[in-house]
């Protein structure tokens, strides 16, 4: 616990510092959001320095750092982390450098991908006893899967991250949530002595940290660089609990930002045009329909939160 | 643990929907606030509901009520939260009936607070073991303070309920801060097994649910109804947790906010009509320069949890 506390605090000091730094380091190259929204209000975001995520990622690195050799189970978690943020960087990087439409091809970032999910799948199956045993949420059971937890796996983390990716589209949504999140996987770490504590309570520290500068007016973006890299945590920590199930109750937010997507898309296709949204990503509905970003954000956080509290009645 | 996450759940659901119900009930009966600010953007929020403490500290209470039987410990809480918050109702109260100015006088206030705090005082002397010693932060011993736990008491009670209800001066900015103390308050609980958590679970959740209509532009304010209440709330959390010194450091807004103020008047005094700040408490200070309220809100916010997370360590 006390380690938790100690990385938290770390998380949160090294990413406030590293945005700080990074924001004035990112308007000096020019490296803004392109625009691609409908309406107004998102025209005035252009220019906005993106790529966060290279300020709170390596917070997180080196806020558990120290605490490596004490807690080996980081070390796949950070590594999705990691991995994954490098792939939403190269994607960011090569959008800012040739124009939106020239970053990774999507057979390139969903290879990418891939690797970086099959070497975590490998390093469970080698290095964790009963890999494919999985909890069920409010069952007390543990099941196991055989060869099924495999594609479960890929499954969940491919999922994850496209729903923890959808939830980035307005100011501060995508880090609070996530906090949440974070905060609710470091109380599930400690009750199951998974030794992952250090790493989710300096993610929850890092996005705080993130948030002073990522609220309502944003000064910054976290860009696929952020949102990549915690939806590679999100989904690592989910299989590392043995909870993939629960990232349901939980992630109830990236669960539904995913589905009002599917539905607009699938619904549009069968109708050849009709639409069951005003617009998808979700949030943009209630944007739409007149709320302030700030309240969306604090209703999805609540809501987060509330979920939370549920989910872990069933752990 | 299973029933904090309850009264977390339960005071989250209740205190959403008393809002939503209080809200068009005091529009009706034009319960609005009168704002004494200066400032064009305050007299923007002339006639916005107050009063709110009236529905997130029943809410409190009910979420809490279910478990007081197993839970006893709770009951001097409960009892300080709602005391205070009906003090904070009746100058509320008289305030909209016949003016501003004629709320409660200010010695019939403080008499009515002295009256709640010797009451709370009572209790723990008489039905608490040992109820003059306390804990100090970061040294690992208990200190007996004897008969000087009594004016400590009243000083605690009496100067946080007054710093709590400085911070309420933005939107969402006090409900915020508190529910993170809450939240540090809920851990402390479970580690000190004080039988306190399910109460400080549900403030946190009630104040969430809450947040959803008082964050920026609030759509209800708490007025001295709900500031008083989580003041009662939080200074005898502090003082059941054994912890009065712990509260300047996970209350370090609630400090530096009183410290302003105090400094402030001093200096005005001693220099007939200088002043130290532009504004004070401080939180208008950061407003005057440039700062959004949701900009003060998330780092005060932020500030409290990473000085809550510190006060763990010495806990």
């Amino acid at each position: 616990m006390k380690q938790a506390i100690i990385t938290f605090g770390l998380g949160l000091i090294l990413s406030t510092i590293f945005t700080a730094l990074l924001i004035p380091f990112l308007k000096k190259n020019h490296i803004g959001q392109n625009i691609r929204e409908v309406g107004p209000k998102h025209q005035q975001k252009a220019g906005t320095p993106t790529m966060g995520g290279m300020a709170f990622v390596p917070a997180i690195i080196l806020a558990v750092l120290p605490f490596i050799g004490k807690y080996p189970a980081v070390i796949p978690v950070l590594a999705m982390t990691f991995g994954y943020g490098l792939i939403g960087m190269l994607d960011d990087g090569l959008k800012k450098k040739h124009g939106v439409n020239e970053g990774l091809k999507a057979w390139q970032k969903f290879g990418l991908q891939l690797i970086m999910t099959a070497f975590f799948c490998w390093w469970r199956m080698t290095r964790v006893d009963n890999p494919t045993m999985i909890r069920i949420p409010f069952v007390q059971t543990e099941v196991d899967l055989g060869w099924l937890y495999i594609p479960l796996l890929f499954l969940v983390v491919l999922g994850t991250d496209n729903g923890v990716n959808l939830t980035d589209g307005i100011d501060g949504l995508c880090s609070s949530v996530t906090a949440v999140v974070a905060l609710f996987f470091t109380a599930l770490s400690i009750l199951y002595g998974t030794g992952t504590e250090p790493v989710t309570a300096a993610v929850c520290g890092a996005l705080l940290g993130f948030l002073l500068f990522n609220t309502n007016p944003a000064r910054i973006f976290m860009g696929d660089t952020g949102s990549l890299a915690l939806g590679g945590f999100v989904a690592s920590m989910a299989l590392t609990l043995r909870q993939p199930f629960m990232l349901l109750i939980c992630g109830i937010i990236y669960v539904c930002e995913t589905l009002s997507v599917m539905i607009q898309v699938s619904y549009f296709k069968l109708t050849h045009g009709k639409r069951v949204f005003k617009m998808t990503p979700i949030h943009h509905t209630f944007e739409f329909y007149g709320w302030s970003e700030a309240r969306i954000v604090i209703v999805f956080t609540v809501i987060t939160a509330f979920f939370c509290a549920l989910a872990y009645l069933g752990a």
